[in-house]
């Protein structure tokens, strides 16, 4: 069959790849180096009783124990099949194929992606500051009333963030009409996350909508994420949404992780402590290394490093398909033992 | 935020209600009326090693398992979050919004939901016969090069389906260049079904993509089906596929449910029997009903007969949002317990 005119100019997708065999490291999919607690699968699994039914397809328990934890409403959260399902589903509810798109020059793929699929073609590229921050004053420049931004905090692959205080200021400077897709899929390794912003986040501004995910705590694999938004945005969203569209074990599943706070409280600090570690150990050896807010660090080295890397069964990540240059890459942040290895397979690689 | 224009002239998607409670017999959204053995579950956590990654995206084991029952190759299908999913893959891949789409009056409701999301503004209607069947000539008349055809066999809420010969007639007489989505969800309840089919349905026609699903099999809840088509076009859909569509679980789960053969055969010769059963009592009541070759049955009878049955705890779909008049209703085959109360309360409110 002809592949409709509009696919030429859509990029496909780059994920990274996947697990080689047993002992291979994987650091290039930015996933929690952590399995979720077995109790876990087995309360959820007590809980799941009818897989042969439809069930309540708006997934109003797990939304209710979100909304607790932000202390929002329910109506306030739409569930998705990964976070990336809502990115598709706000572009298809509010944004007409003629408006303008504000993305930043280096960043997740899928904010373009799905944007030319919905038959945006004026994409407008902003610059990114020297220490490869998102400059969100270009973004200010460059935006008017008829723009849709895409804005990730932290930023994929550069890991910087901003403070709520920043991201506050800017979306008063946007023209009200301006709409903001804000990606936090990163944001609870983020020294700047407070869970308790939400509420005055989507108060003040109608026309912001926060994703965000459970695929980087440890459920990359079951597709869960949701989105947060004014309750007449996610009404709308909802219109859109595919019937069921997510599955009701990542719905316990999900709902059961947030229970365990402990757990999560444990990774994120780990993540963040062995963050600092390994910033300092790439300094060491002299690699260029960008600060991060997330579980990866991007580092700038020679070419064909991730080659090099994989020979040793470590496999990171080429941050060229974000739109760096090709010595660009960024780094998971794994268990101690597999940054032990990578640093020291980066030493015996570079030295 | 505004909402897109075009969401003004989209229908709302219209599921059965979810269940009341423990004792609702709920015979609305065509589910099996069985849980899968709980050892298929089993099985599945014990594949199950790492939530916290993301899994190989295509679901390779899955579509070998697949393409070995139909005797194709894995490069002839595409995974999805339910089959629901592969429509909007279809149309998103191949359908220019500037198409004529052709679907039948009375079918399932995604179809045109999806299309009119993808800007399709012509969206022609065709007859139905006397007896309700999809009117395949109507289509031939109707159809020109620059159509895409919707069509579901067995037919939802009807329950009628054509053997393959006439679809494949049917086939034969369309333009080369006119596109078919042939919905197979209820296919394994048909007394047409031939798995040996599809290798030649393929081959043979360029421009079909054939969908199916686990959900009325008893994975509902989990959120997976399939499409077929040649290795070409499942390239270009994999090209539009949001990355890691389907979750892991639901991919073993189905894998372990068609290794089940037995438990697949002892459910579809089940309600294939009772089906008949099911017909013939409710010929002996009076009432208008239809034959059908699905997992569930057409009938006609009086207004607001399912909120009667509501009132005894017994769910039946009011086939209106399918385009029949409010009289008509879909009801599922459920046990041989839940259908005799069916058929007794049915009994009680119409005589």
């Amino acid at each position: 069959m002809k592949p409709r005119k509009i696919l030429e100019s859509i990029p496909i997708y780059v994920g990274g790849k996947p697990i080689i065999n047993k002992r291979t490291i994987k650091l290039n999919s930015n996933e929690s180096a952590f399995n979720i607690p077995k109790k876990i699968i087995k309360k959820s699994l007590k809980s799941l009783k009818n897989l042969n039914r439809y069930h309540e397809p708006t997934g109003l328990f797990l939304r209710e124990k979100i909304a607790e934890e932000l202390k929002i409403i329910p109506e306030n959260i739409i569930l998705g099949n990964g976070s990336g399902e809502i990115i598709k589903i706000f572009i298809e509810s509010f944004v007409e194929s003629y408006e303008k798109i504000i993305i930043p020059q280096v960043t997740f793929s899928l904010y373009e992606i799905y944007s030319k699929l919905n038959g945006n073609t004026t994409i407008i590229k902003t610059n990114l500051t020297d220490g490869l921050d998102i400059d969100l004053n270009d973004i200010l420049e460059k935006a008017d009333n008829k723009t849709t931004i895409f804005i990730a905090n932290p930023n994929n692959p550069t890991g910087k963030s901003y403070k709520y205080q920043d991201i506050l200021q800017f979306l008063k400077k946007l023209p009200k009409e301006t709409k903001v897709l804000l990606d936090e899929a990163y944001i609870e390794y983020s020294e700047n996350y407070d869970p308790s912003i939400y509420r005055k986040l989507i108060e003040e501004f109608e026309n912001l909508i926060i994703i965000r995910t459970f695929s980087k705590l440890g459920l990359a694999g079951l597709r869960i994420g949701y989105g947060i938004s004014n309750s007449e945005n996610i009404a709308q969203l909802n219109k859109v949404r595919p019937p069921f569209n997510t599955n009701i074990l990542a719905q316990y599943i999900a709902y059961n992780l947030l229970e365990e706070k402990n757990f999560i409280k444990k990774l994120t600090n780990f993540v963040k402590k062995e963050r600092e570690n390994l910033f300092e150990k790439l300094k060491d050896i002299n690699i260029k290394t960008f600060k991060s807010d997330a579980n990866f660090i991007l580092i700038q080295a020679k070419e064909n490093l991730d080659k090099e890397l994989e020979k040793r069964g470590i496999l990171i990540r080429n941050a060229y398909s974000f739109g760096l240059s090709s010595d660009y890459y960024r780094i998971t942040i794994g268990t101690k033992r597999e940054n032990l290895k990578m640093i020291k397979a980066l030493t015996e690689v570079l030295t």
